[in-house]
């Protein structure tokens, strides 16, 4: 603890009547930069170089200011001008979710940008990571995000889905192109993967360096239910809210692949249609993709697989109706089933996860299985997947 | 005061001890309902039939928390399981930007979508209009808002760029179609038109009942400065930022619209070519249109004209250079100049546009003058300005 620290401590004391925060921490590097998630012109939050997130809030007659990220709450001090600064403790390098905690209250920092998450449009930071290099904006030709508004008559609801097509897309206007289905996770929505996912700078990046194929995203909302399954939800816009997905499959299969192929220019087979997902959008996509092998032949579960959330041994006869017993058949269809999964996932995703490749390799059905080191249930892990995953689809 | 504004008040003041913002409320008529800018899922905030914004959020240690709106704070009462509600005087029709106060902390509220604006990301609430169904989102054929990332040379920055195409864009894929670029005010930024604005629905609707012709609408940002005029902004994401514009007509001639018409299927030509903007972008389209005449024939001027602040007498021959002087010529070269303006705007907008309106008459300048009843400079106006205003071009 250096004098600084102390003093901190010392002050969060008198105030406060006891030091909580700061106790167990080594001194901080002061090397505190304002983050790529800081709104323009706000001077906090900022990250420094052990990955501490600190922010700063006037606050003048508050009791009692925290920053809340990682499921823990660090104490902010208060300066004699009202102004409450503090710093968590190191986080893992990626993107967060995250609040503040005012006198008792949630809220979310006023010098973030803010992200849907949690089922909740709320803060996020970015920890700039040693490999951030694949997700950067660069000065490469950029691909272009449509938002798309459509109504879907399985739900009788209006819906929204974000496209992502390639640079050349525009020029070469005879060209057909393959189509990925990109699916976020709980308490996410269509926004995420062209937000935090950065999944249009990955394609760009990726596309520029010929790594890989210029194709399609299209990344809809993982929600869906029909008229009668469940209550209409506050608010009444398309963007965001969590909800059921008892018909994500049929609005996926009946609605939001033939929208795509008519307004696209998709090459509308199975060779050249593939689905992928994280957490939530693993289960469903392993789910739709077996379900309709017709469809699809590329596979992409990031974080998840569909018997979520149980850890329990898997039998290839039973499991899903047998729809895995039949590995030989299936290594003739599926070109590729890949499963990811961050080194610091914590339960039960690494049993869950473990216990669908024991099936997978029990029915000898073939599978790429990629870890991404040092991350958890968190999108760094999923950007890393996406970046593995997309150079392997359509060849 | 009925019986529970009069307990509301005494408890106000028994907490506070003094009763604010209650004192001059007559009766609160209890029919709020979630606005559409509430988070779907979230309870609060809530809109009455008198245009009452109420909120409700949990801050059991708070001393005070009040609502910031329209540049009025409303004091929130406090129940005993520590949630604070209460609600603003009647706020005009439309949409309002607006905070939370919790113990000295302006925080965004925690129950409603996030918008720009203000030179921020925050709180905005949508007071339901009588005639909110020109922007209402309904089961017609949409166009799409795609986002454009590029590279400034002359800015030497990544800029975005969202781009509205009319429904039909993708299927008439040899069709060229005319352009609108549409700015948004000063403390907002490119998300604004298509966000708030909901320029895309409105555009929607008209097509849909062919009372505007199928269209382009391109919206950036209006700030722009050369790397030696600014210091680097905080963040470093492309969204958001307030700054200079020194540089934006550069910007818009040489770089915006030779990339427009080089991705898009536009019909390059002054004759299908209009520019309009907002307070500060209805300043940059009258200054940016009359330098280059060449480009554009119709002028938008939505809250805003070239000689804002100042409410002084212009003389035509020499305000601007003397470009207003020739009436007659400009007659012939431009199709139309718009003017818009809220009834109940605040100074020194009457005085500046009524002084800008008096100088084209002086100058025998043909305009049109839209006022929106009952609207300041807010969104609603704007909303309006550009449903009345797009009817109106490339006939």
């Amino acid at each position: 603890m250096n004098f600084k620290s102390i003093f901190v401590c010392l002050a969060a004391t008198l105030i406060n009547g006891f030091c909580l925060a700061q106790t167990n921490q080594t001194a901080v590097v002061e090397d505190f930069k304002t983050s790529s998630t800081t709104q323009s012109g706000k001077q906090y939050p900022q990250v420094n170089s052990e990955g501490r997130v600190r922010t700063s809030i006037l606050a003048p007659q508050a009791l009692k200011v925290q920053i809340d990220i990682g499921a823990v709450k660090y104490d902010l001090i208060k300066d004699e001008k009202g102004v409450w600064t503090g710093e968590s403790a190191p986080q893992d390098e990626g993107f967060h979710y995250y609040q503040l905690n005012i006198d008792g209250a949630s809220v979310p920092d006023p010098g973030s940008l803010y992200f849907y998450g949690a089922s909740r449009w709320g803060s996020g930071i970015e920890v700039p990571a040693k490999d951030q290099d694949f997700y950067a904006l660069k000065d490469v030709p950029h691909g272009k995000i449509s938002q798309n508004l459509y109504f879907s008559k399985i739900t009788n609801s209006q819906r929204r889905c974000f496209v992502y097509t390639p640079p050349d897309y525009d020029k070469n206007t005879s060209t057909r192109y393959p189509v990925l289905y990109l699916q976020h996770g709980m308490g996410e929505d269509e926004t995420g993967w062209n937000v935090q996912g950065k999944a249009n700078l990955i394609l760009d990046n990726l596309i520029a360096e010929k790594k890989a194929i210029p194709m399609i995203i299209v990344m809809d909302k993982g929600y869906a239910t029909k008229p009668n399954q469940t209550p209409p939800q506050a608010g009444g816009a398309p963007a965001g809210g969590s909800g059921g997905f008892s018909a994500f499959e049929e609005v996926m299969i009946n609605e939001i692949i033939p929208m795509i192929d008519t307004n696209y220019r998709t090459k509308a087979d199975r060779e050249h249609r593939a689905m992928a997902g994280l957490s939530m959008g693993a289960n469903q996509t392993i789910q739709i993709t077996m379900n309709n092998l017709d469809k699809f032949s590329y596979i992409g579960g990031f974080s998840g697989t569909s018997n979520f959330p149980s850890v329990a041994e898997l039998d290839p006869a039973t499991f899903s109706n047998g729809k895995f017993k039949d590995g030989e058949a299936l290594n003739k269809q599926i070109k590729l089933f890949w499963l990811g999964l961050g080194t610091k996932e914590p339960n039960p995703f690494p049993g869950s996860v473990g216990a669908f490749r024991a099936m997978l390799e029990k029915a000898g059905i073939k599978y790429v299985f990629y870890q991404s080191t040092g991350t958890a249930h968190e999108w760094l892990t999923w950007r890393r997947d996406l970046f593995q995953f997309v150079p392997l689809l359509f060849k």
